[in-house]
């Protein structure tokens, strides 16, 4: 079995857990949540089968498989927190105005925003349910306690992180560092979460379910950095088309450390475009060709790797396999597309 | 110690616990719950001493002393019910765009809907942890466990309920026995909880526990029945202006009642005001007449006595003391105004 088809295969088992708890759901509320997961169009008619990027429910999986559990144990766990991301993303598109997720519209854009945000408190509420169910895999009360508590510290920091994303959007004085602290929250909390339950499951020392926790908060970092990225140059042609991130003047690392760096003449430049009221498609063309002489899209890059090896680092303590680190490795190249 | 100042003591005792919670947290994103919760001026100044009802924990503390238990031990419990209600509330403002709540602007008018949707969120993650609190009041952590637990599927019935309740905004043809059980999953779910968790707490037998969630799941109902007819008729005189959920159309229950037993020409008249695209104030007195006419206040009025004794019939089972039951009729009292 090749690691990538390891992958696959721990994004089928999460995927197959998600149904079993949506099965028993039956009333419309749950209808909004089968159409984010992607298995129902807005109709409620199946959709086709399309592989679903799974990432917060792989981490889980790897992290307990590198600590020696059995993956078929964390799965309420690995569910659980792809619940959480999916609460997260419908109530971030209703917060940003965002009509579509992915190449699909978005909850609030086909039941409105008020049945959005009842429809990703439900899930925030399913995943804790979910968690619960550990015990049905043999998992005792004590370590399924300690798992509930994780998710709810988790839950509570992605909060302030998303605070301080929204807050950031009306400052122009963002530093690199306040940006590093918002996308931890943001991002780095719920893979840092999804790690530590993994070993938590499995059993492992203290030690190891803190190293898991620094692995996925770096890995989730990354993520960020890396999105932050692809927002601003797509797959690297100039011609891509600006994402809707850019034109609504987010705060993305590479814009962040620009301004970081920049004399007061080149943020003029900068500003010129930036802070026009609305961004037309041309402006983002300039703004892209002064992020890259001021080295940003090189920064980043550089920043991916760095948290990518201290990622991994991180698990050389007693009770993680050179074996369990090779998987981690391999997961964190699918993640971050290298 | 007279009854009423019970519960004005009950009532002190969550606000104090309430906020030992907020205490701690510092950031901005937990300044807009400060502000929810009535401590704060949208600047952040202290704001005078009024005392709020804090229902929800009131009824968790009135059942933990009813079965014998010690209300400082249920306190987290009593303080986490609060929060639950505060994060449904700063939603439910945002969903139906009320800019006012109380004589107060609701923080989503103060600090726009993408925060307050994070504020809700943030509280909603915070009530789960003031739960797991329950600890260090000396509850085992398999009550704890179990009190976790309870809140969770409350917080889905929620959901559910005020998914219903939106939903109904759309219909026209919505019966009496949907409006009872969209109303009984939007209110009555927490006060069920509520009294469930206080007296598991009290550590009392299966039998009372489940009773009083039957107790609060009726007194709720009560409660939300009670509310429509204050939305359609204030204090009682024909010229309190409306209250924006009326002009909003929202389904109250007077007007499912009336809805449901008219006749065609009735309900054409009731029809010819109630669905106008908007509701001017002027209408409102008409549409209160006709639904006086139906006899549905006295129904309503009708309907909360039959819900306030069969809650309190509930009680009748071992484990809980006359004295106790006495003591919920007070605080039932309280809670329906009469």
């Amino acid at each position: 079995m090749t690691l990538t088809s390891t992958i696959d295969d721990l994004t089928a088992r999460v995927e197959s857990e998600l149904r079993q708890i949506m099965a028993v759901r039956q009333m419309d509320l749950y209808r909004m949540m089968t159409y984010h997961l992607g298995w129902e169009d807005e109709l409620g008619n199946e959709q086709g089968a399309v592989t679903r990027e799974r990432n917060h429910g792989v981490a889980c999986l790897t992290a307990c498989s590198a600590t020696g559990g059995d993956v078929d144990r964390a799965l309420p766990a690995a569910a659980a927190l792809e619940l959480l991301i999916s609460f997260c993303e419908i109530h971030d598109d209703v917060q940003g105005g965002q009509p579509q997720r992915g190449n699909r519209d978005a909850v609030w854009w086909v039941w409105g925003p008020a049945q959005a945000i009842n429809a990703g408190d439900g899930m925030h509420a399913l995943a804790r349910l979910a968690i619960f169910m550990l015990q049905e895999r043999g998992i005792t009360p004590e370590t399924t306690f300690r798992a509930v508590q994780m998710v709810d510290e988790a839950s509570l920091d992605l909060c302030e992180g998303r605070f301080k994303d929204l807050e950031a959007q009306e400052r122009i004085d963002l530093s690199v560092d306040a940006y590093l602290v918002m996308a931890e929250g943001k991002t780095g909390s719920l893979f840092s979460c999804a790690m530590k339950l993994g070993s938590l499951v499995a059993d492992a020392n203290d030690a190891a379910i803190e190293s898991f926790g620094v692995c996925g908060a770096k890995l989730g970092l990354a993520v960020q950095v890396r999105r932050d990225l692809l927002e601003l140059w797509g797959d690297g042609q100039n011609d891509t088309p600006p994402s809707p991130e850019v034109l609504n003047k987010k705060k993305l690392l590479p814009v962040v450390y620009t301004l970081s760096k920049a004399t007061i003449k080149e943020k003029r430049r900068l500003g010129d475009v930036y802070f026009k009221r609305v961004l037309e498609p041309d402006d983002v063309v300039a703004v892209r060709q002064v992020l890259e002489e001021m080295g940003s899209r090189e920064y980043c890059e550089d920043l991916i790797v760095r948290l990518r090896s201290e990622a991994l680092e991180a698990l050389d303590v007693p009770g993680i396999s050179a074996e369990g680190a090779t998987a981690v490795s391999a997961f964190a190249d699918t993640l971050l597309g290298s």
